[in-house]
């Protein structure tokens, strides 16, 4: 499959050396530092990275505004129609940190790395996440290796951690869920589980379906800088949409209400869905996000979603009902009320 | 072995119910917050988790003083004399943040699982994260869990960021070592690579070696509280005292040279290297590190390790004799000058 090739094959490490990762690559010793240097220093490059300390010096500012978060990865397959495993690892740890009203400054990345990895595809990747992280205005400051044997690892697990400011006075979050919120999503939803559950499967549809990987924090800041008084975000990654919506009713024991025409599913998504047997509001998504939002900047929001932000799909997908019992109901297409409940596990493992 | 069985069995998840990870645990539905409820947020307990928010806020001051750094774990067996890998985990990283000066502060937890692991083991990994960390002084603030397929993993992966503040004025790093310097070691060394080959491999020595895995945090700050003025602080990690002394003279151009009978080795430990092969100086450890301080604060810098730190093998091991060339030399016992190289690969592989 073409998407399992590199886009880049300029490796800065002579192919012809070491074509593949060694288990003495993450031993500490020279190969351990060539590999480092010739790769993720190289495609990262930054000041922080120069000093080569085992920490980076940050400034951080103002004191008491620091937000940490932290995600491992684990997708599968690697490269996928949208992206890859280090887009994925810059765009989620960024969206972590967006969806708490910070912005996100600085990542570290640890890599633990199957033996006979190929070079050319750990650079392919190291440059993916570099050019994720200029989109996203955050630079990777600190990181780590390790090589695990072949058989004891799946080609390649990245953790991403990040470090972000909150330049505002909002508490968002569950408990800033207020009765008669709007609730904004930015876009369609379920292409990302769709497009791995595809290149796992070697499915192939009439219209490729692509990731909707990509990081949120300038579409997070236009709404602050637009004066738009954030209650709560949340990305819909694992559990999607349906399952983000109950946990945050359940934090906050608030009542959702949603109407399913609202609600954006490409066609090839929504066929694709069918013929597997999933349900939409359940697939993972990696650059999209609700809001809660008073009901008076709702319009306001949607239309710097749309216009200022690039997101076509953005809509106000339904309201807090009160705040007394947590439940989430949706009204579907033909008019009829169900009871949204979260998955017990999962529909797809390994989805980011 | 009884060092692979957990030692606090009284797992709050009812081990009846489910005793191993499944996929689903990892799949962002009830399964997975049941998992980080009853496990890692009962263990971890503190304010910062209780918010349930996907990121941390955090209270860092003063600006322009923070530090990250990261470290993945992979070390096999999990568990092996004087520790685990949640041990390791925590100190490995709380040990990053030490030797750039900084006071560690908080800490993120990433965990790959391999599906089948059982509950009872994490539950005590997890606990000894937190006595790790409240040994170091630190808090465990925000987390990831995720799922790999039986086979796609070992058992348990854990990758921790650190942030820590700088509360000091003195640059602590290669660039700062001075001709002149001297090179003490906080105690004896090899006996964390030498506990993890031993549980490896089920050997076993006349006596139980156990790793030297410790926090370094308190030590630091001590040294830094008595005046003392640090110009360089490295752990002895992969590749050991032998491989940082080469990479500490290559990054500031330093001829170091090191006397080995100031470098303390425990006869078991000893008896390990002759036996299997091993050079101690290449041995990882998990507990030790390098100062270069100006002579005249030599002395008071080993009396504040051994007296006030309970580092009674402590010593100064060496010198820096120039900056005007990359190169560590040691005398030997038989007083014998021989040239110290950096290993190409590593003697063994995932020992953190």
């Amino acid at each position: 499959m073409k998407n399992n090739e590199p886009k880049n094959p300029s490796c800065p490490v002579p192919i012809s050396e070491y074509p593949r990762v060694l288990l003495a690559h993450g031993g500490g010793g020279r190969l351990m530092h060539r590999l480092i240097d010739k790769i993720f220093v190289e495609a990262f490059r930054n000041p922080h990275l120069e000093n080569r300390h085992d920490g980076a010096l940050l400034n951080i500012d103002p004191p008491g505004r620091a937000v940490m978060t932290t995600d491992s990865y684990v997708v599968h397959p690697l490269f996928f129609p949208g992206g890859n495993i280090g887009t994925l690892a810059v765009d989620g740890t960024v969206n972590d940190l967006a969806m708490c009203g910070a912005k996100p400054l600085y990542l570290s990345a640890g890599f633990i790395i199957e033996e006979g990895f190929e070079i050319a595809l750990l650079w392919e990747i190291a440059l993916s996440m570099r050019r994720e992280a200029d989109r996203a205005g955050v630079q990777i400051v600190t990181g780590d290796t390790k090589v695990v044997e072949r058989g004891k690892g799946h080609g390649l697990f990245i953790n991403t951690a990040g470090i972000g400011v909150r330049e505002h006075d909002l508490t968002i979050g569950p408990a800033s869920i207020a009765p008669g919120d709007s609730i904004l999503i930015n876009g369609d939803i379920g292409r990302h589980g769709i497009a791995i559950m595809a290149s796992r499967e070697g499915l192939s549809f009439e219209t490729e379906i692509e990731s909707d990987c990509a990081p949120l924090a300038y579409t997070v800041r236009e709404l602050l800088e637009a004066g738009v008084e954030l209650h709560c975000l949340r990305d819909l990654t694992r559990g999607g949409l349906g399952s983000a919506l109950v946990e945050l009713a359940e934090a906050s024991d608030s009542r959702i209400h949603i109407e399913e025409n609202k609600i954006s599913v490409i066609e090839p998504v929504r066929a694709a869905c069918e013929m597997l047997g999933y349900e939409p509001l359940y697939i993972a998504n990696e650059g999209r996000f609700v809001a809660f939002v008073p009901e008076k900047d709702a319009r306001t929001a949607r239309d710097i979603l749309i216009d200022r932000c690039g997101w076509p799909r953005a809509d106000i997908i339904g309201r807090v009902e009160n705040r007394e019992r947590a439940l989430v109901t949706m009204k579907n297409i033909i008019g009829a009320e169900r009871i949204i409940d979260m998955l017990s596990g999962e529909q797809l493992p390994r989805i980011c």
